[in-house]
């Protein structure tokens, strides 16, 4: 029972999950192995069906149901069109339509600049941006890329690319979350919501 | 994008293995979805090859190729035949193994009496434990559960089967875990300890 090949591919395989550590992939396929529901079919199989049914919107490039493309967020018409949120990846699209705070566009980089990581700006679907800021006639992008180096990097490389277009540039704000507290906040998060604060009216 | 049926039920799937919630399952998700080195489909044949090729043993119960039944530790020699150590889950046998404290033979029960759980005796494999008992002249059973109630009635229950048979029936010990101190063990594990008290020699 040692080393039964396909129980250490098995953990192989879930241990290159976001956030699953050996011992934690260990656990899931015995859990699996031991599951007397047919868990591990069922698994395959919407891995299998997802891996056919969903590929990536050719516009924004968020993930859309293989006969949907352009996706629906880019077709819905009751979206301002002229305005285009500019993120890392289909994860964060979510996260921002869950906060009800966006109206607009979206356009996934699919990456960061990342020296360390090889990912340049090549990489990144910069030039399909500008496309669609001519095509479209974007008048306002919107970088909601996140609060670290990496971030800060991608941020002042599409302001510098976009210096050049007729658009409006902006960021999105950064500063103490929601519920905290000025005492357990860190030092740079004050710093920065200190320098972004806003006139009160 | 909002709701896209594949997607859903990848994060229905994944919510179902051990230690997941929801949050966890839904980034998962996405992280499968956004891989661009195949992980999706990896995962799937992975989890089909181990659903093909992994089986119970039929002797002990543990998990075992599909074609080496009885298993490994089942058939190897060079283990004390005489002496069971039985054990909830081939989950547990293979902890035990990896403690290299035990050289005898397993019965993993696939559970434990649970009335919370509709688990009753006639759901364990008490049937093929006395079965083995006789036919492979079992002369020492380990009852190696766990230290909670349901551990406990099952131990219990096993003790009171195995009564009417001439084997020596033990449990193994309970109290401090290695590398705890007294100041932070809670009480019933400091009860069961000393109660469990072995004398120095």
């Amino acid at each position: 029972m040692e080393h039964l090949a396909p129980l250490d591919n098995l953990v192989a395989a879930l241990s290159r999950l976001p956030g699953i550590g050996r011992r934690t992939a260990e656990r899931m396929a015995m859990a699996l192995v031991q599951d007397d529901k047919g868990l591990m079919r069922i698994l395959a199989n919407v891995l299998l069906e997802a891996d056919d049914g969903i590929v990536s919107c050719e516009r924004c490039g968020s993930i859309t149901l293989s006969g949907v493309n352009p996706c629906e967020l880019c077709l819905r018409p009751r979206r301002d069109a002229h305005i285009l949120c500019v993120v890392e990846s289909p994860a964060d699209i979510m996260k921002i339509e869950e906060s009800g705070g966006f109206q607009g566009r979206y356009h996934a980089l699919m990456g960061r600049l990342s020296p360390m990581h090889g990912t340049g700006a090549a990489d990144l679907r910069v030039d399909k941006l500008l496309e669609r800021i001519t095509s479209e006639g974007i008048e306002e992008v919107v970088i909601a890329l996140g609060a670290d180096v990496e971030s800060d990097a991608t941020a002042s490389y599409l302001r510098e690319v976009l210096a050049t277009r007729s658009v409006k540039v902006s960021r999105i704000g950064f500063g103490l979350p929601t519920g905290s507290a000025i005492e357990y906040s860190d030092a740079s998060t004050l710093a920065r919501a200190i320098q972004g604060r806003q006139e009160m009216s």
